[in-house]
């Protein structure tokens, strides 16, 4: 973080957390990619967009508040599914670029019911899915 | 993934990759996001973005290779450094706009010096560094 520092190597004091949002390297829709990773056992859940007013929303309430893309609107993970995201940590990479969030997640992370999103696996020249739904989404979403 | 199935919860048989690299939503610059996970720990090490050509090169040669934004070109992690990341598992995200690798990172994933990327840790209303750099990034780029 050049602004916090010369060195990236040293230790600056404690920032200001408004600073470095404003420090973040929003994209040209003022978003910032979040991965989501449950905390304990280390699945990578998630990724999805935050802005600077999600991510104070999550740290104020500690209930993960993403940015919906496609609905133009936040997106309290868990609204409507019930499957809810708890913050325990927010961090940021060293180019402010990148949000990791260690989260609680309530059953499924993702809209097709699965534990995770990431179920498309390659497998030398095909694609392959190796996960099963923990939940029907009719179930889900009903 | 609607393309294949109508039915998202239902596992297709495996697909041709190609045709799933086809059906990626890269961005307006030809990106996608590539999150990098420490295969065997768990840890998040870092994300970074990667192309068509640089993910078929991952997959061909198991040896990383990302896309510099900043450098416009390809970004074979550790050229420079040594700090290779060699690929266990590829895998996409429901709705195919995100990539998750499996790696064995060596050494440090971070330019600072530092095993991954995510050391700004949000505590109450500040942000702090609670990670120390495994190697001095003088060094790595020596």
């Amino acid at each position: 973080m050049a602004a916090a520092s010369s060195d990236s190597t040293a230790a600056p004091n404690a920032q200001a957390l408004s600073s470095v949002l404003d420090q973040l390297k929003y994209n040209a829709a003022g978003l910032i990619p979040a991965i989501a990773q449950q905390y304990d056992s280390g699945e990578v859940l998630m990724m999805a967009w935050m802005n600077r007013a999600s991510i104070e929303e999550t740290l104020r309430t500690q209930r993960v508040c993403y940015w919906s893309r496609s609905r133009q609107r936040f997106w309290r993970k868990g609204e409507s599914s019930g499957q809810t995201q708890t913050l325990k940590t927010l961090r940021f990479d060293c180019d402010l670029d990148t949000i990791l969030l260690a989260v609680d997640q309530q059953g499924a992370a993702c809209h097709t019911g699965r534990r995770d999103c990431f179920f498309y696996k390659v497998e030398d020249d095909s694609v392959i899915i190796d996960r099963v739904p923990l939940i029907d989404p009719d179930e889900l979403y009903a």
